[in-house]
């Protein structure tokens, strides 16, 4: 597996941290937003005297829980129908092994979530990007590009929604397309929802596990980490009605004996958090996109959409490459001994060259700091050395 | 993967317990071991206002302490040298993918611990066994016995030490037998260590990373799961001092993001664990153990050997097929409404047709139980029908 443009900036910024250099991390989707009391607290109460394997599907009690959590949400599972993981990336890994043969094929719209590729890697499947833009605000690419992909190996669709990396929220017209494409070819559609919770605007999630008629197709990957804040509990699910998927899936988890029982404690009673927590976090993302946002398309040369979900966005930026100006960010700049750290967006790119001029930024810093941060970085962008500098209609870089 | 016999068994257990009846589980390494204080203490105590991702090798500061409990068991590693994993069976599963190839043969001393199989499938691996045999109390076949299956695509040998399934304990002079076998045909020496602090009789564990100059060539796999009887914390351990294995777990490690966090805690902690604690499970599980060993060995046709490790034996028994033995256990059998649930030993064999007539016994009963359990077993033998009948020299099943 490659090293992520990301990783190869850690070093830089332990540096700058050397130098006493404040660093922003807009680089990581770790949420700054407190736990819910609820599931500290069950930690907290815990009273077992053994710490035993549970069951290696999670506890049962949790599984109908969640079926509950599920079914408010007008999604019809039942306990048998949920494997309770180690994070959703064990979920995405039982999905992929359980689904697919090594030389299979998946198409996943990128820029996409850099851990698919480790795992599809891992799984010996091969991975055929098929591209989002900016321009369109990194809506699903037409069903016809799709169509143009799929090969006598290909097996799924992977979609994330809402999206990591970009943000964007699949309508349920988008999504239904998607269904009829993978009923069309016999393909498995797994939806990565772990960001289910962050929908802005009024508007409203659609699953897979929505569409009609789709039991044999569609596998659901979730997970505790962002929904509540709890990205260290390392607790996650797979969720599918293919009798067949689940069986096999089943197997990955009784050999890797059982999910952690600390963490299904607080999983488990994070079901009970109350809605005005999830009114109070919709709030506060909503108020720190919206001053995100308007901050970056203000700077000179900088764009990005307006994402309806996650807390994510892409901004194209004017320079030369992103990955050499986020290193410079942290090894060469400082604004009042302040710097930021985002993720060069290369990275969420399966097809080498796109997203040359993209970042990920993740606003999960409180207003006061993102102020800062975007303070920082428009500083930075009108001092870079690799600036592009816009003569007419022609893009020129300064070091060209 | 198949489903092992173990696991067919459960739906005949269920059934028993449904007719209240009292089935003492002999088949599971779940020891009834009160968990560390200080471990759920620290759980209790835990103060994070948000549970974050940590570091993808766990927590800096648990790993160096760990470092402190090798260097105290006079095995010189540092904390670079330890990657914390979700429990032992992801150390063995990154171990695997980090040092084999799909097509790769290891080779694994038979009986061995099931779930080996399962994660050799899962990275394409294939098990070449090497029986060692109960007359021999399970001790390590002959050197020139491994040379025999030694094939250009060998790549690795697997050993578990004190052992699972048979509680046999490799000698020092084994140990180095072992390292001059994987120096001469550079393979690498895995060497699952989670029962170190269950050596029994005064005999000193030699690990395999008291060899000396053998860096290069051995992996280390731990778990806190029976040393604190932290099964469901989840937390283990790869440790090697091969920088390029090191960095390729350490890919792994960040595909899947971080370890869980809470079992860290109670991981870290549970190094404080005093040592009181270990002498009495010690003890505790050397009265276990002689009065299983002895119990089985009194039976009519029974024979087992006395491990000097862990917490499990195999036992002979006169039946035709001791899978159908531990099912009409459970199935049809009954003394005082109790019954007892076992591990076909078939199941921890690669070579087809052996163990047959064994099973794995784990003694994690309190004494009392024990004693219930062995007299369960004993009027069972007594009258079940697929008894083997032991005519002068000559063996043969009342039902052949």
């Amino acid at each position: 597996m490659p090293a992520s443009p990301i990783r190869k900036l850690v070093p830089f910024a332990e540096e700058a941290k050397r130098k006493n250099r404040k660093v922003y991390h807009l680089n990581i989707g770790q949420p700054d937003i407190p736990t819910p009391e609820v599931a500290l607290n069950a930690i907290r109460n815990m009273d077992l005297k053994v710490i035993e394997y549970s069951h290696s599907a999670g506890f049962e009690s949790y599984r109908r829980k969640l079926a509950g959590y599920y079914q408010a949400l007008g999604i019809h599972v039942d306990h048998n129908e949920i494997i309770i993981t180690t994070g959703g990336s064990e979920a995405l890994s039982f999905a992929f092994n359980s689904c697919l043969d090594p030389g299979d094929e998946i198409i996943i719209p990128e820029p996409f979530y850099a851990n698919y590729n480790s795992f599809a890697i891992a799984s010996g499947v091969v991975v055929k990007p098929i591209t989002s833009t900016i321009e369109n605000g990194f809506a699903l690419p037409a069903i016809q590009e799709f169509e143009k992909l799929i090969t006598p190996k290909t097996r799924g669709i992977v979609i994330c929604n809402p999206n990591n990396p970009t943000g964007y929220l699949y309508s349920e017209e988008e999504i239904r397309q998607l269904g009829e494409l993978v009923k069309k070819h016999n393909l498995f559609l797994f939806s990565d929802e772990v960001y289910r919770e962050f929908c802005y605007d009024g508007e409203k999630h659609f699953s897979v596990m929505h569409l009609e008629g789709m039991e044999e197709y569609v596998v659901l990957v979730d997970s505790v980490s962002k929904r509540y804040s709890e990205c260290g509990v390392r607790i996650g699910a797979i969720i599918s009605k293919n009798k067949e998927v689940m069986a096999t899936a089943m197997k990955f988890a009784q050999a890797r004996l059982s999910p952690p029982t600390f963490g299904q404690i607080a999983g488990e009673a994070s079901l009970d958090t109350p809605r005005e927590y999830f009114d109070q976090v919709s709030a506060e993302y909503v108020a720190r996109r919206d001053f995100t946002i308007e901050a970056l398309n203000k700077m000179e040369g900088v764009v990005t959409p307006k994402p309806k979900g996650a807390f994510y966005t892409i901004a194209k930026l004017p320079v030369d490459c992103a990955e050499k100006f986020c290193q410079w960010l942290l090894q060469d700049f400082e604004h009042n001994n302040q710097t930021v750290m985002m993720a060069p967006a290369a990275g969420f790119y399966a097809t080498p060259g796109l997203g040359r001029q993209e970042v990920r930024i993740a606003y999960v810093l409180n207003i006061d700091e993102l102020k800062l941060a975007m303070e920082v970085l428009e500083q930075a962008l009108k001092v870079y050395p690799g600036k592009e500098v816009i003569i007419g209609t022609r893009k020129i870089s300064k070091n060209s």
